[in-house]
């Protein structure tokens, strides 16, 4: 899985998906001029983040981890490394900086307990810890956001701080799907909401109603090769240009901590697995690198869509 | 998908699962000493069918798959080769036989319709078979098994001739799953009810909880080195002995056209992937080669079992 979890922390108009930070006292950090700590895994998005935040005048502090955080593009802002299960130096680092509100952003493979480099904060956290590793990725990473909120921060979602950094409703590039694509994009939704109750399942290949793939601990990469290499050994015989991935948020999860992402290499996975386009639910999906994604997706004849998502507000 | 399709012919104690097929007029061939027809997939499977109904003095003819079936294995036993789209051939030399009662067994990758070579007879079904090619697995069977019955054959699952080549209810080897196991084959079982709405999903893995993997397309095989490569990429990072393979038929599916199967090979990957053990559904999962299954499992600290089948008749 990549747990391409999404926490961030946001002033105004903040918290449907977070009620219980809807605080009338706290115009908290955009205000007090504080940075948000943005605590950084793999990709670009956590640095989407911190522009975003950046163009509008709010200052951030990165907290990049090590084994996941790009070395390079960390560079170009205020941080600080820590390394997974050092809770209690993140606190420190933190109030240091008197940064409260939280933004957990970027990819995160779910380590082994014991791979984590346990010190004396988190050990006393240890019990909710292991507990937040028994069931899926939501599980873990809402596990996780707690461990947080009980230290006194206030965890926010990416995509409410930085709402540019989501999909829009539409196509993002030149081409719409027609009405076979449609039909799959619909079947292919059904199936993820039937699937997310089980904390799995943000993401499947459909072509002409059959199923081609569903995506579990591997992850959105490897199910695309998986369509790659399943074509190649003859064990799907599609004609290239059909079967469409689609991904979605799980039902009722909190979004704060797992939305999913596309970026320029999920298009060129997808085109080359032969695939006619990509629908996400927009608002509820993170969208690295845009404009590349429009080029790639442009160039190889790829529909990338946002479509509205079922479980907003009317 | 590994069509693993099921479809066998039998008179006497017929039918809970084809009413259909309930005709008082038809002791059919076991009393007529017509052989049965087994038209042959890839595997040992029909050769395990044909051995049980030989066994009971039913006289068989084996209609083996070019492409497919065993060319070595078929050799044992009354056949005629027959290639796929030859449906007018097929015909012939049933009548020839005086067969009218069928089964369909064996690994049956889904063909592309380019890659099949029509006949007349074929061509004249050629609208029915295009339809049966959108959708799932279940549809494309149940859509061949219509063909077959239209054309005055009677198609009756393998576990139906030939229960003995079913799953019992209970452990296989010697090896039983714990309370922690028992669960997490519970929740798989309530997943794969979930997806077979959507007519994929026979098969996953779970571990404490947590979906590690849902087989669509790349059937059971793959999606089992599929946990094998994740641990060794470091991308799932669990000890070795826990996890869960749980197979099951889809729901209210035709089940004389897609039994989930094991072998010998499906418990050898799944020790390879590191799994604690398979559970399946009793008298609704072919095992080929029950005794190397057992002395696989158990060799390797496995445990198989069958639990009550859901759907079963009170």
């Amino acid at each position: 899985m990549t747990a391409s979890n999404q926490m961030a922390s946001k002033p105004g108009d903040a918290s449907r998906d977070t009620p219980r930070n809807q605080r009338a006292d706290t115009l908290t950090d955009m205000m007090t001029g504080a940075p948000l700590g943005i605590i950084c895994g793999s990709g670009t998005i956590p640095y989407a983040v911190a522009d975003a935040l950046m163009r509008r005048g709010q200052p951030v502090v990165l907290f990049p981890l090590r084994g996941w955080a790009d070395a390079v593009a960390v560079k170009a802002y205020p941080h600080h490394w820590i390394a997974l299960g050092q809770f209690g130096r993140f606190c420190r680092l933190a109030e240091a900086q008197r940064c409260r509100d939280l933004v957990l952003v970027g990819g995160l493979i779910r380590p082994s307990i014991m791979q984590l480099r346990l010190d004396w904060g988190t050990l006393m956290q240890l019990p909710q810890i292991i507990r937040s590793f028994r069931g899926g990725d939501d599980h873990l990473l809402s596990g996780v956001g707690r461990i947080f909120e009980n230290a006194g921060f206030q965890v926010i979602g990416a995509h409410e701080v930085a709402p540019e950094i989501t999909a829009p409703i539409g196509a993002l590039g030149r081409l719409r799907p027609n009405a076979a694509f449609e039909e799959d994009i619909s079947h292919g939704f059904a199936l993820l909401a039937a699937t997310s109750a089980f904390d799995v399942g943000q993401a499947a290949v459909i072509s002409g109603h059959r199923v081609l793939a569903i995506e579990a601990a591997e992850g959105t990469d490897a199910m695309l090769d998986r369509i790659t290499t399943m074509r190649e050994a003859g064990r799907i015989t599609l004609a290239a240009g059909v079967g469409v991935l689609v991904k979605a948020p799980k039902r009722r999860q909190d979004r704060r901590f797992d939305l999913p992402s596309i970026g320029p290499d999920t298009v060129a996975r997808a085109a080359r697995a032969g695939l006619a386009g990509i629908a996400v639910v927009a608002r509820a999906t993170i969208v690295a690198e845009p404009q590349r994604v429009v080029e790639i997706a442009d160039r190889a004849g790829l529909f990338v869509v946002g479509r509205p998502d079922p479980e907003a507000p009317v």
